[in-house]
């Protein structure tokens, strides 16, 4: 039995300009104070490293708080219940929380959610494709870019987290033709040969926009963006008149210092018809049950697989979170503690 | 009595690049073939020059076809039918149609359309704020930015003849405040003074970002946007959390021949949970007698007020137009047979 008094925890220590380094981050061992009433202590078996907790390092106007100096880096966790003092979620349980990058966290039960268990599949798809990574995925498609039967759709940065679950999802929903854009020849073969889609390539192997039109002769209707940058530039070109974007990340300017000018061929938006819409997952969690109901279904009846890059140890997971964002994994990046 | 059997009318000679020259049309008296069955003849009291009208005089791909080379200028015009050779569209009938730029046209009367005299109103408005402007600027606020009541409204390009019906129309649909740019101290005067607008400035006091945000400090919830470029950019940077735009067009750019880059913080459709959306008129034309019912409602109850720039005789539509591209007009500009 490991003991859990103590965790191992990771805080922000000065704010990143630019690319993060290591020395933004400290590592620290604590000791945890008595459980109060009402609170559980849980030992996470993973953490999850996303691009959006990027933009929480900065302290600029997000949708979500920029993260403390000196404080814990919170996140998306999944672990068992190891003591408790509330009922209903006794020791064993698993739960999901955002109490994130510690071994061992603690705190009020109403901030941990019991989530069962799935037979033959490691906890771990909670923090992706059955959690909010597949759901980012999902409500992008549906509400966001209100995706129809037999459009063709063009998803950017497809071998990542977000990427590898909308290309499946779209499919499920009817999609005629699913391409996607990758950063390596080995994450654009995996795209047609593992995840479904029609046609990949690789944004490094020229002009983006002809790229896209290569593999979309005949224009896109829909549009879901990991990206931004050349990738949004590349799809107001290929866009059917009526097409829709849902943008839903923009890796590409997360550590740039200066801003990136837009595209170039906005007037597209006009005489094409064309909606760009943004969104991030917390405006559109009345769609939770319908999500889970769906995705499991697909799940289910096989239709669903997943990469996950793994990295052991709680001590690993700054560089996780470096390399995830300069594109070194397949599918969702996860520390195992 | 004039004299019908001849026409005179305006061709497009070459296409312009960047800014159009007198040199770019041609003016040319024809003689009218005998009317056919099915036809009526048509003396126009009043055509049309807009904006849109620039697109159809280049060659590129656009939501209409471009205008022929050697061919007449069509657009929206409105006149009296002076012989007819159709059941239903008797000589006197006062028809709008899409011939364009000629002081007499003809053709089946299928391609008229007979409007009711308005007591008390020039038949000129049924080319703007009872026209299609004013329909632009409804279905925009309406379908397109989905503006609610009490929420914070920008309009670009507001002294023109979408904006002057923009800005009214959202008062009519409850906007709490109404905020709009022009191009000179008097325009922006009128926008208070006259067209119920809460504030204005003038684009060329300094950055386009600081003076909507001096206008509007505490954000915007729908731009409607004539303007594109910086004005985009600016509204991008004010709009608060769920903000809408309804792209209409793009005046800044329709004479540029080098494409203008984007706006340099797209991030914020993400993080803001933003919707772009462009529109044409033509593909919301199922919302017209909606439009009609609504407008003439806010017309009788004396809630509706306009300007005119009107330019007197054929000859001078192409000057009409270059005045109308550079923002010599306050209101509609139209020329006057």
């Amino acid at each position: 039995m490991t003991d859990t008094s103590t965790a191992t925890r990771i805080l922000l220590d000065s704010r990143p300009v630019g690319w993060p380094t290591p020395e933004n981050f400290r590592i620290e061992e604590v000791a945890l104070p008595e459980l109060e009433a009402g609170q559980v202590r849980v030992r996470n078996e993973f953490l999850s490293v996303d691009p959006y907790m990027r933009g929480r390092m900065s302290d600029a106007r997000s949708y979500v708080a920029p993260y403390a100096l000196g404080a814990q880096i919170t996140g998306g966790a999944i672990g068992r219940v190891v003591a408790s003092r509330v009922d209903g979620m006794p020791e064993g349980s698993v739960v999901l929380h955002q109490h994130g990058w510690s071994d061992v966290v603690q705190g009020d039960a109403a901030t941990f959610r019991i989530v069962p268990d799935i037979p033959g599949l490691p906890l771990s798809v909670r923090l992706h494709v059955l959690g909010m990574t597949g759901m980012t995925a999902y409500v992008g498609l549906t509400r966001i870019a209100a995706l129809r039967e037999g459009e063709t759709v063009f998803i950017s940065g497809a071998a990542g987290a977000v990427g590898t679950a909308a290309g499946q999802i779209a499919r499920h929903l009817g999609a005629g033709r699913v391409i996607g854009s990758a950063g390596t020849p080995e994450k654009v073969a995996l795209l047609t040969q593992k995840y479904g889609y029609d046609a990949g390539f690789d944004y490094h192997d020229g002009d983006v926009r002809e790229l896209l039109a290569q593999a979309a002769p005949e224009g896109i209707d829909v549009f879901f963006d990991n990206v931004g940058g050349d990738h949004l530039q590349a799809a107001l070109a290929s866009f059917r008149d009526g097409g829709r974007a849902a943008l839903c990340g923009a890796i590409s300017s997360y550590n740039t210092t200066d801003r990136a000018a837009g595209p170039d061929n906005m007037a597209n938006l006009i005489t094409r018809g064309l909606t760009l819409r943004g969104f991030t997952l917390g405006d559109h969690l009345d769609l939770s049950a319908e999500f889970q109901q769906r995705m499991t279904g697909w799940f289910e009846d096989g239709g669903i697989v997943y990469d996950e890059t793994i990295v052991d140890g709680i001590e690993n997971t700054v560089q996780a979170f470096l390399d995830m964002m300069r594109g070194g994994n397949i599918g969702k990046m996860l520390v195992r503690i």
